[in-house]
């Protein structure tokens, strides 16, 4: 029967990931530490009394108003989503048609292929320059070349760590006549965030994630903001429901602890800048700019597979190896942890590198 | 910026639903109680002990072997998602392109006429037959007219709780070379599964859902079977780790107390049967059989939406007003509720129909 399914879905590796447990986990850019127990608590208290056999509320209107408040922008433009990815689904969804291209930079998360494939658009990633930097020049012309619908811009990207700042996203509106889709799932930890271009931009659609500088990527939450004329024909991409009521919760309890979040965040930031600064001191050991709340590196000491496997097996370090990815040759990506997780790479580094810790 | 919104999608209507709320909620056909207590509780204390700065499992094996032996199916073609809207949207999205024709009921759930246009594909609703019995030789027929590449089936079907026997779903599988797909959102209610026939006919996906029967649907959870190599494919049109840990843990709770849900499933039956037995007393009242967790019912007194309104305002009974859909003319909608619920609403339509109760 696998005639009925698409030619460009078949063509499409399945997106998974193996998941072996490591003390020290650090392959998904996941906050480096747990919601606090008294929050947890707090949102099951509120969960507990409420009636779970009745669908979620359709508009959850009150949280519409809190993300309007913590983002800078009108709630009528926000749509909520089951994590962020089902907001780019959608996104994609109502606006890419069967050939339609579509333009991103390469590498980049990886499921924005995938998506583009399950609607049969044609999908171009263009290479980023030296060091992962983005090469906006070259994106704007593939954009014109291929006439594409849809720009993606993932800033600070997955997994390079590569930002855009707001007045290259300004630039890349002007210089398309489509949509310009702007995932900032990792701006709380660096880079510009292009919300304040949205008043003035309605081809431009932001997306951000409660999974990341939030800590929620177990109960999977994301907001769309755009133009309300744009989210209004978006939503119709989107499944009704979709946020169940423990997530609607969740989000607000954290959303009303914005203080908490924020004290996390410049904590993952301070660890990741000290230890690029101690990895750079290591032999070998290249350590690209980041911006987010992960980091590039490649070693010349042994190659990329070596490295991952040894730190697993000796370590008790799981990282992600993205050494087959365009242009990632011999990389590692090694999420921010938490100090302990990052002492623990510094030293196994450091001897696996023969340098000193 | 709606040029860039595909055509297909701007000439459909959001879905929507008002929300008022009431004392006696029949207007979304959940479970007629909540969850048990217990059972919350038990889930609750599972889930505090778990990291939610951590993504749920990709794969939740212990789950999917809870669910093959739940249904009786290979755990390998099973997939979960956010409710089994996700997964009916995700079978279509990796079937279906531009152009393709699906062919369902009509009336049925509005769900399958949005997500194909969304895909820029041909919808053809078939009517039902007198009193909404399906009528299936002409659904094939147009499957073969319009060489549908999707039959989409719901049995019992929403909103007329019109089944297809598993013999006839069979023969819908002999007669097109397409996919059909049965959502089975109601069966636990009434009608037969199409779960056994998977083992023989690997063109047949069978859709559950946890909103209904087993009254979860505040917390988003559905499962797609069909065989392996299907499900790997549909796989790509879903998102990964779409079901959060508080869902996946409430999943297996639930299921690992199917005495309770059986029970409460049968209260509803028998609850179903004799608020239709009593009001088929009424005067100038149409009820039609149903075999699910709701019924249509034609007042010949009063207008529908004169007879919604009136059991909203004066009896804070909120049924669905479905009046408008295709053959629905005059219909309401009522999900069975709990006994206390029925009786409200069979003393308030005897008043309203100038019976006696």
């Amino acid at each position: 029967m696998l005639h009925l399914i698409k030619p460009s879905v078949r063509a499409q590796g399945a997106y998974t990931l193996a998941a072996p447990v490591a003390r020290h986990k650090l392959n998904q850019n996941e906050a480096a530490e747990d919601l606090d127990p008294a929050l947890k608590a707090a949102i099951l208290e509120r969960v507990a009394t409420q009636p779970w056999h009745r669908y979620p509320e359709f508009t959850p209107r009150a949280l519409l108003e809190q993300l309007g408040a913590h983002y800078g922008w009108d709630p009528d433009g926000i749509l909520v989503g089951n994590g962020s990815n089902e907001l780019i689904q959608a996104a994609m969804a109502v606006t890419l048609d069967r050939d339609d291209a579509v333009v991103a930079p390469a590498p980049t998360f990886s499921l924005y292929r995938l998506m583009a494939a399950v609607l049969g658009a044609r999908y171009h990633g263009v290479a980023l320059g030296p060091s992962f930097h983005y090469d906006l020049p070259a994106m704007l012309a593939m954009v014109q070349e291929v006439a594409a619908r849809v720009l993606v811009l993932n800033t600070p990207n997955n997994p390079t760590g590569s930002t855009l700042t707001r007045a290259e996203i300004l630039h890349a509106l002007e210089s398309t006549p489509g949509l310009v889709m702007v995932d900032e799932a990792y701006v709380e930890f660096g880079g510009e965030s292009a919300v304040p271009l949205l008043a003035e931009q309605p081809r431009l659609i932001v997306l951000r994630t409660f999974s990341k500088a939030l800590g929620l990527a177990g109960l999977r939450f994301g907001a769309l903001l755009a133009h309300p004329a744009l989210t209004r024909e978006i939503a119709k991409g989107k499944l009704p429901y979709n946020v169940n009521l423990v997530t609607l919760e969740a989000a607000a309890v954290a959303l009303g602890r914005a203080d908490l979040i924020a004290q996390r965040v410049q904590r993952t930031i301070a660890t990741r800048d000290r230890t690029m600064a101690a990895l750079r001191q290591l032999p070998g050991l290249t350590v690209f700019d980041s911006a987010a709340n992960f980091f590039l590196v490649r070693s010349s000491v042994m190659p990329a597979t070596t490295l991952f496997q040894r730190l697993f097996d000796e370590y008790g370090i799981l990282v992600r190896d993205v050494s087959t990815g365009a242009g990632l040759e011999e990389c590692l990506r090694i999420s921010v942890g938490t100090d302990d997780d990052m002492d623990a790479v510094i030293a196994a580094l450091a001897t696996l590198q023969g340098g000193t810790a």
